[in-house]
């Protein structure tokens, strides 16, 4: 039997930032859930696409030529190679949607890199 | 420079029923836009695995071992090889994510196929 996945019930079982957790997967690509309050890091994907949908809160993304305010249900999708880094004043709950085993840091490995796990 | 989607404005650009628009693609994958009401048909996908969030209304994904009330905020992923059948009572509003060129109507092709065109 299939199972549905409620976002809600999802957010609820998690507080740490910046960890993306593993909501769903499919055709190589999974469902990520994050939360996050502050700034991240400037990064880019070698080779991966990501979309940011917001579901609670508002975000701004950075990029090197403006940013974009993000408000729930909204998405943009940040191609690979382009640099982008996140922020939020208050705390964002976000469903990323990229291809399985991205990590969250792109090219970067540091003390953000953070392995996903299943939710 | 990148844009964003939002999700309310581009429901508002359509009426049409069980006729998917494309309002993203990353990754060989789409993001797809449907509104309908009513019964689809019982169809499956040879290869492409399919995600269903509830953006407005409800939702009834009818499987032959059951059936799963799925409400705003909710996702389903229905797995390749899975006969199911969509249903609501009341005009539903779904983002579906699966591959780039899937077939609405899986594995037939009959007067509710159609053609996603982009939003």
């Amino acid at each position: 039997m299939l199972t549905k996945v409620n976002l809600a019930d999802k957010f609820s079982l998690f507080t740490e930032h910046f960890s993306p957790k593993i909501a769903g997967a499919l055709n190589g690509q999974e469902v990520k859930l994050v939360k996050f309050q502050g700034e991240f890091v400037w990064h880019h994907h070698d080779a991966e696409d990501e979309l940011f949908l917001i579901v609670r809160g508002s975000m701004t993304m950075q990029l090197r030529d403006g940013d974009i305010e993000l408000n729930p249900g909204e998405f943009l999708i940040v191609p690979h190679g382009v640099e982008h880094c996140p922020k939020a004043q208050q705390e964002v709950e976000i469903l990323l949607f990229e291809p399985a085993d991205t990590r969250n840091t792109g090219n970067l490995e540091n003390a953000l890199t953070a392995t996903s796990v299943a939710i």
